[in-house]
């Protein structure tokens, strides 16, 4: 019953390796702590109410034909005996390894960033966004205050989550939110441009794009604290922000038991494998080798490091990885987008088309593409984002109590209720 | 600033009477603990994935134009002094009062009920439903075990979610999860026939599709305990069940200070009003007069006390309130259904056609009806129930966890993460 391989993590990189071993008809249990693929690149749309969770996500057990899937969280690795342990205690051995565990949001060791901000990574931190978005908007509708949101980080997710910040508030204030009388974005970046992946002219398209929406760019904004509502940048300014949003920092996801560098990722040699250990194979954002932590790179590097294994099963040499660069893109609002390909940049309508047909097309499963394709022609036509339904709720004293949504603890009811 | 009417709850009942405030160009003030109005007709088909939760969510906000919102729960009501007290202990003074919170699950005393079955009432309530189904399903998975739902209850709820739930299993468990061996959903109802308000021979047809679709119904069960994996029936009789869920016993969801009968529901004149206080109306689940508790009922409940409100306001007497028999549906699964309209009742297609056209038109707003469709059709279409992405998560030690979904703590990260 033991599986030839086994594939931790079902994100870009780790369902393009189950995807190549089921093609060559290598049994594999792939295993993940989430029973859902999410499709990262869209996630700032679920944290702004563009899009819903479902859209984003795919079961992946409907995406593991040809292998088994395991709804587990993996702890560490033993690498010498050959198993991973899991959550639990339970160990699982494996003849042949591959690590695709992805990275996480990191406070780069900023007081108060790690309690007062909210990263983007898993579907749950975009609903959270969602949430504290309309639970603070509603407080600050109560109070009659202005409402005001920090974006901290000038790369692609802060740059796009400010753009959808800004379109959300300018499009759902005056309509549903009339007390409260001014809305604000500001986007506080280190450095002194955004996009540094992009080119200067495309970062600079990218800042007047925002600034017609709105937002409020700072350079040079080097975050020295963050407090329950508002940050303290060094040399002493202070900005008051109602909701705190992190878009920068990530650390490799490293399963304990790997060899890790400072950035918390995973040295290999140039075919993906551990050099002690070629049995394992690390692949996506966990990897360290120098490539960028792009979704692209993830999906290559998956398929990759299973042809390789492919061809070690068959007695072959593993070659080593190479990434094309195939571009990369960015969106600021409705019809303005920058694009870089190789050295060729291009920027507004053109960009945006690109971007929406690129990752349409991307998207796993043919519902999902559906579903944003709808909620993609509905906002672009009513110019609302429609998905204002806040849930799980709670605040204790504040609003109605069933409980938090967790799992699988028995329903809660209400603190009226006998039995 | 003080409105005129303040209108407790955005279900039917509040949402029709705001409505028609609205018309008349009354100010009033919609107070909800919730942000959104829930079309509960469609909830069971959330609960099981068949439809995303935005898509039966509508936010209250965008909906009470011509009026006010506020996001807050009413602990209680002072009749004397005239004001509601708000959790957190803010007084909010009214003129005139709609008082529309509805009903909730009640565990009628069965020891166990409270803590180890799901009601379905709210959004949250679907979406743990959901959760747990998941979630319970690859436990069973992991152990290779058949897997049991247990339904209590036969009215349109336990019959409506039990054929959902048979379809599901039906449907996703030889794809997805071909390590369970067997699946199957058994209905308990402690009367004689299912149904109740439905003619004989519809619940006989109802009964006969819901053994279609592999449930076993059992009459005659009674309830004695629950467990956390289990029933006890009077007479001694023990069922094993991964998943409990709770479709009998709803109890008036009354605001404290308010006059109850032994139903947990409120005694109106037949105006809708209270008789010691006229500018106080009660509406919907929450009404004590012997209509019953459907959405349609609500509905007019709403509207009605709304009228009357207008009506004494300029000096007219209130009329009694007469509810039109408009009839009822209950779905049992694709292409079955029962439709009892007065004496007439019919079944199967036609009944399953009416079902939905009357649902997709009830339903508010546009987007919802999109969203609804798209789902229905991809149902339809592929046989595949498509929202099963498990979500909050994280049982302890087990799941990856982030915390749960609450609001509006600061965001959790990891327990490796350092700060």
């Amino acid at each position: 019953m033991e599986p030839e391989v086994v594939v931790v993590g079902g994100g870009f990189a780790g369902l393009a390796a189950a995807r190549v071993l089921a093609r060559f008809g290598v049994p594999y249990l792939l295993v993940d702590a989430r029973n859902h693929h999410l499709f990262q690149p869209l996630l700032y749309q679920v944290a702004t109410g563009f899009l819903e969770a479902p859209a984003v996500a795919h079961p992946l057990r409907s995406l593991v034909k040809g292998g088994r899937f395991l709804l587990a969280r993996v702890e560490a690795v033993d690498l010498k005996g050959r198993y991973l342990l899991l959550a639990g205690g339970e160990r699982l051995p494996y003849r042949r390894l591959i690590v695709a565990t992805g990275s996480r949001p990191h406070p780069l060791g900023i007081p108060g960033a790690a309690a007062y901000t909210y990263p983007l990574k898993t579907l749950e931190d975009a609903l959270r966004i969602r949430y504290a978005l309309l639970y603070r908007l509603e407080e600050a509708a109560r109070r009659g205050a202005p409402f005001r949101v920090l974006v901290v980080g000038g790369g692609p997710t802060g740059v796009e989550l400010a753009g959808a910040m800004a379109e959300f508030l300018r499009h759902v204030l005056p309509r549903d939110y009339p007390e409260v009388p001014k809305a604000q974005v500001a986007l506080l970046e280190a450095g002194e441009r955004l996009l540094p992946s992009f080119s200067p002219g495309l970062a600079r398209y990218a800042l007047g794009a925002l600034e017609r929406l709105g937002v409020e760019v700072r350079f040079g904004a080097k975050v020295a604290e963050v407090f329950p509502r508002g940050i303290c940048l060094q040399g002493g300014a202070r900005l008051a922000g109602d909701l705190i949003l992190w878009a920068v920092g990530v650390k490799g996801n490293a399963l304990v038991g790997l060899p890790v560098d400072p950035r918390g990722r995973v040295p290999t040699d140039p075919c993906l494998r551990l050099s002690q250990h070629p049995e394992v194979y690390v692949v996506g954002d966990l990897n360290g080798l120098s490539w960028p932590q792009l979704a692209p790179v993830a999906l290559e590097q998956g398929r990759h490091a299973a042809f390789n294994l492919v061809r070690t099963m068959r007695g072959k040499e593993p070659l080593p990885f190479r990434y094309r660069d195939r571009g990369q893109l960015a969106v600021i609002g409705r019809n303005r987008a920058v694009a870089q390909i190789g050295d060729l940049g291009f920027y507004g309508l053109p960009a945006w088309l690109l971007w929406a047909l690129v990752h349409l097309a991307e998207l796993v499963g043919f519902r999902n593409r559906l579903l944003v394709l709808l909620d993609w022609a509905y906002t672009y036509f009513f110019r609302e984002p429609g998905v204002r339904v806040l849930l799980g709720g709670p605040m204790p004293g504040t609003f109605l109590g069933e409980g938090p949504l967790i799992l699988p603890a028995p329903p809660r009811r209400g603190p009226e209720e006998p039995s």
